[in-house]
Parts: C-alpha cells; structure tokens; sequence
C-alpha cells in the first residue's frame, strides 16, 4: 500500500519509524565482528542497563517482535495442562491469532471487566472455581495483565498490585504486556520497578517498537530458575535473531537517557490535545479517558465519510474509531483532522 | 563475549556487520509512516524485485531469523500427521532446538548420504518404505533440501532435479533451506530460478543475513495456495515484524544489483584461498572440498593450542576444526592464522 | 473409594455398569482371532448398523473415551490457525482439561446463551466480528453443540438447524457432542438421522458409555475426505484400540433394536418423577426444566447437610447440586432422597 | 475384513481374545455404581495388586491403548525442548503415526543398534554429543527402552541396568516400553521388580492387552512428583475412561495369580516349537535366536506364494515374513503351516 506524504496516519505508533539516537546506535554496532544470536557484547550492556533502569537483577532477552516476546514470556511460566487468564480485550487473546495457545500449549480464560481492566475481586471470584487440582480442568498458572490496555486504559499501581496479590495468592505468576511500556510509565510518573516486580509482576514484555526503535523488544525475567529455559524455548520458537547486536544496541541506548520518556509523554500529551480539541465539537463523542497516546471515537456518519475522503489513516471498530498519536504526529494533521470533522458536522 | 577489534573470527559468517548499501536502505525507509505488519510499499517493492530476479511470480515474507523461514515454509507444507524428510546433518534436524517439529507437528525422518547430502535414489528407497497411507506411520509431505549444506557442499542442479523428481513422485514438496543461497548461486554460478523452481523447488527460505543483512530473510512460495496460508501462520508463529519495512527495504536494496554475488564471490573465495594455503602445511589435512565459504580440518593438536592462545575465534567439532569467512574477512586474520599453525607444526 | 451397596449414587450414569445384551455381545465376539485396530468384521458390522440407524451413508470409528471422540472429531476439521466456537459451559469447553485445544491447536471461543445453548443470532453476530481473512484472528472453522448439554438441556430440530445454518454460512462445519446422545433423541422423539445431518451436523461423537455400553463410543463421520484423515489422526492421538472389537460388537448390538432407548426413556423418566417429587417439596427449588435424566437444585442447606450423613452421592456446583439418573436407578434410593429431604425441611 | 473360523492368524498376539478369568472379572465387577474415571474400588485394588506384584510403592493408571500408554508415560517426564532417545526400530518411533512426538512435543533422536537394542557405550557416545546445555540443540529427558523389542529381541538385566546408569549419569529418565510385558518376564525367569526399578526403569508401560486382556494397559509410575502430573496429562490426552473399573478389574485379576505367566510361557514356547520345525526344513532360514513368541523368517519365493493362498494371515516386511504365536495358538494352524512350507520346498 502505498503511503505518500500527505497522508496522516492515526492507525497506529508501529506506523513510525526509527528514533534519530536508536538508528546511530545501529550504525555504531556495525562494526567489527560480534559473536551471534545474543552472546555479545551490546547484549550484555543492555542487560546492564535493564538492571540499572529496573533497580535490580533480571535477565534481559531480545527479540523482534511483541508477539514473539509475549508468547516467550507466557511459555517460561507454563505448565502442560495449564490456562492464562487475561482480560476479554487483551492482546494475547483477540489479535495474535493464537500464538499464545500455540506457544504454551494453554488454554487462556478470558474474563470481563470494566475499563478494559481486570478487577482483583472477579479475577478472585473466577480463581476460586477453576477447579485447582481437579484433573478435568485446566490449571492456571499466568496471570496476563496489559498494561497500558489495547484501549488504552491504565492499570495504577495499587490495582497491578492488587492483582498480582490475588494471582499469587492462587498460585499464577503474573506477566505484563508492555508493548506501550513507556506511554503507561510516562501517563503513570512512576518508575520500570514500581510498575512491574514492585508490583508483584514475575516477566515482562518490554516494548521499544511502538517508540522509536526498530522492531526491538525484551523479555525480562526476574526469577534465575525460568530465566534458564528461555534460550531453548526462544531457539525453538524461531526467535533468536542471527545479528543480535542490532536489537540489542537499540535497546541499551534507548535506556540510556530520558529520551524514551520525552517521546512517550509527547505522544501522550498529543492525543491528550487531539481528544480536547474534538471534545470540543459538538456531536463528537469520545469513548472514555484518554490515559495515553490513544482515543476511542463515536463519530457521526457524516464526518466519518469526510475522513475517509481525506487524507487521513485510522482504525474502525465497528461504529467506533480509533485514533493513535506518535510522538511526531504532525500538528499539521492533527489539524486538519479537527477541522475536517468540524465542518463535516458543521 | 567483549570482541577485541583484533580478534579474527572465524566462526560464522553472521559475526559479520551490515553491508553499507543495505544500511543505507534503512536509514532511507526511515521516513514518514507506513503500514505495518509488511502491508506497506517497501515490502511490495522487495516482492516486486523477488519476482524479477527468480523470474516468475511469487509471494515473499519477510521474516527476521532463518529459523523462523524454515519453520514457517515447513508449516505452510504441513498436514497433522506428517514427516519431513531431511539429511541427518540439516541444520533443521541439529541446530534448531526442534523448532520444526513444533511448527509443523511433523516428524523429521533423517536420512545419511555421503558428501552430507541426500542422494536420489537412497530417498526413493527410504520413501517407498514410508507407508504412505498406512495409519501406524507418519505420512511424509516435505523434502528439506539445505543448499549449501552446513558442512559447505553443495548440491549440482541436477542432483536437485533428480531429489526433486523423487519427492514429487511420492507426494512430497520441496523446501530448499537458502541460509548461504548467495554462496551457492555464486558458486554454481547459474540463477535463483535455476537453483529453485526449475529445480523442483516448491519453497524456499532465502537467507540474506549471513551475507550482509541485518536479520532479513524471507519466505519464497509459489504456490498461491500455499502462499494464502502463511500470513495466519506467521502471525501465530509470532513472526510478524512490526516494522516490516525496514527487512523488506534490506531485500530489496540487496537483489537491486550484484553486490550480494560480489560478497558471496568473495567470501568463497576467501575460504578457497585459506584452503589453498593451508593444504601447503605439512601435517594439516582438510577434511572434503572447500565448495563455499566454509573449511574443515583436522589440525594436529599442538596446532590447535597454538591457536587456542592466538587472537582467533573458531568452531570446534569434535577434533575438527570449522573456519568460515566473510566478504570481508581480514587479510591479516588469515595470514596470521596459517603462520600460527605453521609455527605450531615447525 | 469403596463404594458399598448402599450407597445410591446420583453423580452421573457413567457410574453405571454394562447393560446384559452388551455384556452378551462383548462375551459372543470373544471367539477365535479378529483383526486389531478396527480392520474387523465386528467393526464392519458396526459401520452398516450406523449406516441403517442414520439413514445415510456414513464411517464409524470406535473410541473408548468421549474426550477421545471429541478431539478427533474436531481434529478432523481443523485448521492450524483456528478456532472452534462453542457454548461457555459446553464439555469441551470446562471439563476436558484443554484436551480440544491439545488436539486440534485450535482456540475455543465461548459464548453465552441462555439455557446453555448457543442460541443462532448470537453466533451469527460473533461469527460477523471474527475477522475472517485478517491474519491477526485465530480462524473460526467448527461449531460445537453439546446436545444434550452438560446442564440437561435440549436444542429443538429447528434450533439445530438454525445454527448448523448460521455456521456453514460463515464457513464452520458442525460438530454434535452426543455423550448423551440416547437421552436427546429418547427426549425429542426424532430419528439419529433428523438430529444430526438431516439438522446440518457434519461430525458426531457418539456416545453410549453413558446409556449401558463399556466405554464404546464412535466418531461418526459423513463426509469421506474428512473420514479419510481419521485413522491418522486417530493413531496419532492415541485414539485406536487394539482389540476394537469389543468396542464394536457393543455399538453394533446397541443400535440392533430399541433397548438403548427403552433404557434412555427410563432414566429420562426417573429423573422426571424425581423432580415431580421435589417440586412438591416445600423450600425445594429445581432449577430449569428437567428434559433429559439430569435435574439441578438449589437446596436449603439444612436439606444438603442430611444428604451428605446418608447413603448419596450427587454432585455440588457451588450452591447447586445436581442429580443424574440412570435407567436402573434404583426406586428405593429416589425413595430415600425425596424422604431425606422432607425430613430435613419438615 | 472378515475372519472365519479355519483362518490361521499368526499377524500379531493382539487378535487373540480375552482369557476366561478376565472376562470373568469384567463380569463380577459389573455390579452397582461405581466412581468413574478411576476413582473406585477395582482401580484401588489394582493398584494395590501392581505394589505387591512389583515389591514397592507405585501408582498405576489405567489405560485402554499401548500407544496412549506410552505417550502418556514420556509426557510425564517431559521438557518443553526435549528429546527422547530410543532405538531407531522402537515402535515409538516407526509405528505410533508420531504419537509420541505429538504428546511430548519432543524430538525422537533414533540409535542404531545390533540386536534391534540398544547398546550401552553407543548410548553414551551419543549422548556426549547431544550438547546438554546448547540452546540450538533439544535437551534429551528420556531414554524409550522396549523389552522385548518389536523384532522379539531382549535385554538382558545387566543391558538394561547397563542403560539405565548411562541415562540417568546424562540427567535421562528410563522408560520401558512394555506391550509384552509378560513375554519378557517369562522369557527372562525375572521377576517384575527386577525388570524394571531395580534395573534402574522410571516408568513403565505395562502391557496386558496382547496377552489376554481386553485393551487393559497400565502406566506404572515410581515418582510421586511424576505421579501428581499424570491425571491431568491423561485427561489432556483423552486416555481417561470413564468406566475404568473395568480396565482395573481385568489387570487386578491378571496379576492376581500366575496365568498370565502361564499364558506368556505358552505362547513363548509355541513360537520357540514353530521356529525348531521350520528350522529343520531345508532352505528356510530363520532370522536371529527366538526369544520370545515371534519369529522371522526370509522364506524362498514359492514358499511365501503357497502360504498365501493357504489360510494363513501373517506380516509381511519386506522379503521377510513374521509370525507371532498366542498362548492359545491352534497346533493345526501351526502344523499345517509348515506342512505347507514343506511341501511348497519340496
């Protein structure tokens, strides 16, 4: 599909490119002779560096793709005859097209919730009748928190540790999506530790690619005993990458400084300003607060066929719209997105 | 692994770097916004070049392991109860931590053959024993065929035809495992098309990263049918690249001209210089042809001590030694590599 | 656990024993040699007596479980990237310990519906938000119904019928869980054939285990291309007997003449008298109608601990309790209950 | 396929019937209620019955296949990443349509081997090479020994104590494939203790099926932490049946005193009879020593056409022939199989 120059593309922050600093740290690993599939030296300083940004040890592996690093993730905790438990909406259970299951060999047990979130009391509620020890049914062992959601709700830190709380206290682990790690960090003030281990999280995906970098996540894994298995269920999962130095440098520079945040909170705070400007249209409704660099629209017919006349990219849930802002959204777009809507309905 | 700037390392040809031309193509996919998930103009243009340098149409995936190509050609072949045949020696049966079995829930039947190839009338004896249609045994659907093999010999195109005839005549398909594709093509000098699908090949995996590329590969398939499977199978498989585009650009920069034969031409030529050079020493055998850019030997074992001291960095197998060179393997590695042993055996 | 005479058990009717005329036929193929593996004349005797009882042209395979027959019979349809819907408390959805899903790698996408049956809008209107064709989707190939289902209740002909419509518009073939397959048509007054593919239903597990037999049920396929797979994926999955023949003889006996339903009516009947008892109770409240031999409860919990210090085993769901009836349930235990529980409430 | 009467069937042990006492047995526990799915009073005796015959503490689970026995027993020792070394004629790895592979997820790495055994030292020159801790290579768990093996073969106890300490010195756990339980036992004069714990075994499939039984099969398990696994890996795999008491009853019964000894001795001998006649017959060659109650043979041309058109049913492999005896084996049947030889010869 082509993409000129002209279009405003709202579909998604994958839609971007590569961060200046991301793509030099590229160029500066290329260079010389490095050992493969991740036993050099950009991997052992950007473990380094997760260790220093989190506040304590883990192990750090690197990958090219969110799916890869949440299937990953999930099988390290699994068991044989064993269940996820996610919310309805996540990620791992409505648009991998199975990977989880497929990697696990889990069934995932999808569970309502207000806000897109999971709520400690159900997920209680739910644990307590999954049958622990009865042979005729799944044994769960992860719990799957997304954080921030795919409807770009935030979890705070007192209902992440509310509910790793319940998973543990069930006996789950608890893994958390991050492929928008920064935005929820940057919306929430708080620190990689305080979202995830100090928080009861056990591994986390850490998403780089919807920030800048060029299709480079981690797997973090906290605890040494599951950190072991990973180099295996990563070969055999077809995801250990050949040149591994090249997601790795990303990954070490991204940290390395405050930039990953500066364009986490830009992002943010440009749907923040996208989602005041259409509030302000009359007949425009938007669909719940905007926690991150996300809305959710219901917008009249009318205007919807003015923005597909444009030169506008988005996503449609059925009679909703979704609207994603990168860090480098161009105002002018931005713009033109409010004004085409305005006089649409005006 | 700290790597010195004067380690010499010979272990595999994907220590090496990103080729200039093919950094540049990335640096210059980075602009503006495209699709995601390969639904965007680089990899329609890399689809495009693919076409015209294997001379037919075709479908091409991008994907960034070899690993993952494999797997997800072998699984686009695949039925629920089924075999792949392959060479006891095939980097599919050894070192890929059974990732093929996973993918596919195959079976992988190894059979030997001199030379670490398979030999057509050794798979037609093994395939008519196979039990095609007996429900007790495991139903063979694909033929792996690793050209080069990972002991550097090289099937001739008509060795190929003839495996090819074979499979197809008990109902097998063909997947040619392309890690080193450019070492062959520019060892046996003839074309993709020849060394393929006017081979019999029905799928390939075109590895480009040992070769210059940064994690790029991708997955040939001719058939349309087949071809229509493989996007669910990528995505479940968690091989979808978010930001496809900067693989595709790689690609397609990499067939735009012959520079990825220059490097193939040179890397083997490097080995068969080294080779050369090394048979002269008295008391070093090499073991079998140097046909690409790999070597083997058995070194006496006061030559290997000598080089276990050096700045050198190489593969042991059992007694043997394993040498690979790059394009741009250094002329000073190589000269000091043969006086160390030459010294040793003084 | 000891089970002494006394006891009147209410479980389920697989705690049933083995009705005479199977016995007999179990005993009567006990002569001379037979072909393992179901290559036996029983079993082909089997397969024509499935053919008269359904009215067409069909193929019989013999398991010993009905998880077994299930996952088969949905591995027969499945796809590698696929999904099967079924209702949320449907068998293979709760009580099989992901065995569907290890089977067919398939994703179970559970829906609601009241009476617990899927209901043809609602699967219509899941069906339309699948994602048909987008990668990112798990692929929606069968339809599980459950009949009856594991709450005692029934589908109509004209609900079958509905559904079986809805899914093969959407491209899902349908797949009848018939563990109590005798109950429902006993129930209905339909022939086999009205309730299975003159209905739309393509692939039927059978099963008698739960109406007399010694763990014998069938897979019943009416489609040749998906019965051709079967016997693979039968051995695969560890699904073949070796002496089939005792499976076989007992189906063949059990379909001879109308006992099976003669003993379906029975238990159908107990279970009806039993609820028409209850209901006279005071403070007893059945939940739902009772249409097959199964009833549910909500007794006071003064009722619930007098069953618990007297000679019954039944079943609890949470404040729930279940009892099944069995055709040979004996009168003086149904006595005994309806009595216990005067007492207790009196 | 239909059998009459004046058919001599020499294909496999398994198209024999059920021995009195144990249809007697199916008989006797055919009376009231009992707990399914294992949890009554047959299987609690049973496996009562298993400690005392095999001298210590176990649990045994009933099954109603030797493939699902199997499986499920290598299931119970499984990694993710694994590898399951066994003899490359073991009928795991020829005869089970990938059955194995598909419950473990694991690679079957296959061994030559004289003897159709394993043998000691290659066992461990294989496993020095395995690359225990290699991330590109599958991490072997379990070590499939079958006694005796499909071609009639034994280990003696010092080979399989011989294999035992080689599997378990590289972190392997011992699976002994038993479908002819019995025959070894009564070929070796051990007792079962010996065969199998005390030579170091982990966990056996214990056969009864081909000896009497009708589709009786147990997995023995001497771990409780693997023992604690195995219901839900059985229920998973669709092996639970739900009347299990009659499995338990008939292998409580089998094991209740020394018939099922009686019966293996017999069958032995009439095959060791068989073999001396046929041996005695000028150009018949018999293939190896007979161990156990099969034997093979490469009979002339004529030899093989006359049997086929006498009333005879054996496996062909190849140009060879074999021929298994029951307990009850016709001596007419045997007598005119070799007349018919003889004559064919003559």
């Amino acid at each position: 599909m082509l993409m000129s120059a002209e279009v405003y593309d709202f579909r998604s922050d994958n839609v971007g490119g590569v961060a200046p600093e991301l793509l030099e740290a590229i160029v500066a690993a290329n260079h010389g002779a490095a050992a493969p599939y991740g036993d050099d030296e950009f991997t052992g300083a950007m473990t380094a560096r997760f260790r220093e940004v989190f506040e304590r040890d883990l192990v750090a592996f690197p990958v090219s793709t969110g799916t890869g690093a949440n299937c990953i993730a999930l099988a390290g905790l699994a068991n044989p005859y064993g269940a996820i438990y996610c919310h309805e909406t996540a990620h791992i259970n409505v648009y991998e097209c199975g990977a989880p299951e497929f990697f696990t060999g889990a069934k995932l047990v999808a569970l309502g919730g207000a806000g897109y979130k999971l709520h400690a009391a159900e997920l209680d509620a739910a644990l307590a009748l999954a049958g622990r020890g009865n042979p005729t049914r799944v044994q769960p062992f992860a719990l799957n928190v997304t954080q921030p959601t795919d409807f770009g709700t935030l979890y705070t830190l007192d209902e992440l540790e509310a509910l790793s709380d319940v998973a543990h206290r069930h006996g789950l682990l608890v893994h958390l999506d991050g492929a928008r790690f920064a935005n929820a960090i940057a919306a929430l003030g708080c620190t990689p530790a305080e979202m995830t281990w100090r928080a009861g999280v056990d591994i986390v995906s850490f998403g780089a690619t919807k920030n800048g970098a060029m299709n480079a996540e981690a797997v973090l894994v906290f605890d040494p005993t599951i950190a072991a298995k990973l180099p295996f269920l990563l070969k055999r999962g077809g995801q250990v990458v050949s040149k591994a130095r090249f997601i790795s440098a990303q990954l070490e520079r991204y940290l390395a400084d405050d930039r990953w945040l500066v364009r986490a909170r830009q992002a943010n705070a440009n749907a923040a300003r996208l989602a005041q400007r259409l509030r302000a249209v009359r007949d425009v409704d938007l669909i719940g607060a905007v926690q991150i660099n996300m809305l959710f629209a219901r917008l009249p017919e009318v205007a919807v066929a003015a923005l597909d006349r444009g030169p506008f990219r988005y996503y449609k849930l059925g009679r909703d719209q979704r609207f994603v802002c990168r860090h480098d959204q161009e105002p002018a777009g931005m713009d033109l997105l409010v004004s085409t809507i305005e006089e649409a309905l005006a």
